[in-house]
């Protein structure tokens, strides 16, 4: 099934040189390009909301990471939701919804197979590319598959603010556990406290957070959720319980550093008989069905609230991107693609 | 049932100072002190043979770990094997032998209920300090319960002419897996490999060590059991195979430092799926049967090999300690509380 291209321009950005330290915005190139066309099996989307995440500052570094790295001249990867416009695929229908590696462009030409259709209005597509993406679903699996969170269990969360760290609180606290949240700066951990539900939150630029992390876990800390590394890193092994589990899901803190620095205190994993795990989410791909369902749930009782931070136009894709490392967001960081006026006003505001 | 004592005087090791860098000889202070006498529930054990272990170096740190610090002044507490000479507890009876925490001393007094009775000659104490003892049986419980070692698995063993390093490596090859040993020097490695039949054995001396271990274990290593950390640490943790498992037991080339080093590159936990898990082996109690029932049988097939490096005196106790760190032993190290002609001559040789 085939529909008319309202445009034969692509926009896409490109990386055009591995960053050095926090990414300039002449580290991507963007351009106007020809649209591709989808052979057989393929569909052709329009992108209608790209997700920016931290991780996006590993793939660009060159070093080694769970995916292959993007190089220069590629264009940038990302999850993205869009529109399919024309279908060489039986199994996707011009104007379904869908969710997949669009990467950071106007127009994406997929495999049918690698995408999945959102049974969902337009409406709700961001939250498909957040809380019941992999943001949500990578904050609920890490806190039971990995973290084997137990109701009463004191947890931790670092990037609490964020779109996976805000996410894990609130599913933990539903859940049954103490919850407290590690941010940075007073009004963002007030947002945390007043406005997610968490027990308690620190501020990460605290020169006393070990402390404070002892005086808020006074029991030691059963779960941690780390998706920031460095000093907070230190700081929670510290203070962890007999028999913790550190759930190792991102290193923000580091990821535009030369080289990273390792917890010197380690060993704090054998004194308290703890285990450290890293994990990649699409390793748990049986289990996205319930997780999602669950976060659903969750959203329906109005016991999780998702909020966004979006920003509007590709050409806001390094912007975007800086907003993570600078502590500008809370919540998940998006793109949309189109702009209009009534958006514009709300440009990198939450929502 | 009481027996004549035959000396009057205890030769006691006390802490004396904390030690700053590699322990030296006025860090301990050895006295003649008098001989305690056993309350009802107690006995009076003579010591025969103190283990030495590295972990020592930890607990006089003033640091916290897994057990309270040894104090200035406080008898250093060691695992030992010695022989009952006044029993006030009928689970024990003058004569019989027994291993537990006896302290650096000469004759020490416990409640019987804190020891376990060996039912060996007295010739075979020393393995039970050993690889029937807590260095064996952390080997084998590391590997089995922490580090889930299958067939096939390849398996890096760090301190791998040491007391637990060589129990790991060979229960493991036994097992089925591909071993690699990690030690320092080539004399060390050709021990490790000619004597204990390790599969390889890397010189952690060697400045491309991430390189070697990358050309030792092409397909990346499944487990890891370090007891050294440091360099080491950051060369395997490069090098994991997808769903490794690192277990933590030592960090010996860390415990004369001030400041412990964190491995800078531990996102490849996170990477490679992988976990790092600390342990105690005395959380494990339930399982020492299965574990020495287990050595045993590797011991009496000739599949396990269990190296001594025995000190005579102890006054030798400082150096014993020291030959832990220099990387003078091989196997076990020991004190032997008696002197002997035979024995002097082989004072910190290999048996």
């Amino acid at each position: 099934m085939v529909t008319t291209l309202h445009t034969q321009t692509n926009t896409t950005v490109r990386l055009a040189r591995r960053p050095s330290g926090m990414p300039e915005d002449n580290d991507w190139s963007i351009a106007d390009e020809p649209v591709e066309r989808p052979d057989p099996g393929e569909v052709l989307v329009e992108t209608l909301y790209v997700s920016v995440d931290p991780a996006m500052r590993a793939w660009v570094s060159g070093a080694q990471t769970y995916r292959a790295p993007v190089n220069p001249g590629d264009i940038m990867p990302a999850a993205a939701a869009g529109r399919v416009i024309e279908s060489r695929d039986a199994a996707l229908e011009v104007g379904d919804l869908v969710t997949g590696d669009l990467g950071v462009q106007r127009y994406a030409v997929r495999p049918a197979r690698v995408l999945e259709r959102i049974t969902a209005p337009v409406d709700a597509l961001p939250e498909h590319l957040g809380v019941l993406g992999i943001a949500g679903i990578t904050a609920y699996i890490g806190l039971h598959d990995i973290g084997r969170l137990k109701p009463g269990d004191t947890l931790v969360v670092s990037g609490a603010a964020g779109a996976v760290g805000s996410a894990a609180g609130q599913i933990a606290r539903a859940f049954g556990a103490r919850v407290i949240g590690i941010a940075g700066g007073e009004e963002k951990c007030r947002y945390v406290v007043d406005d997610l539900g968490f027990d308690a939150c620190l501020d990460h630029r605290d020169p006393e957070l070990a402390s404070a992390l002892s005086a808020a876990a006074p029991k030691g800390i059963d779960v941690y959720f780390d998706n920031v590394g460095g000093d907070v890193l230190e700081a929670a092994l510290d203070n962890l319980a007999r028999g913790a589990r550190i759930i190792l899901c991102g290193a923000v803190s580091q990821y535009n550093s030369e080289r990273m620095a390792g917890p010197s205190n380690y060993m704090e994993l054998l004194i308290k008989r703890a285990s450290m795990t890293g994990f990649v989410v699409f390793d748990h791909r049986d289990r996205f069905d319930q997780a999602r369902a669950e976060l659903s749930a969750l959203l329906s009782r109005g016991e999780l609230r998702a909020d966004l931070h979006i920003r509007q136009g590709l050409h806001q894709f390094p912007t975007a991107l800086r907003d993570l490392f600078t502590g500008t967001n809370r919540g998940k960081v998006l793109l949309k693609t189109t702009t209009n006026n009534a958006d514009r006003a709300e440009n990198g505001a939450t929502r």
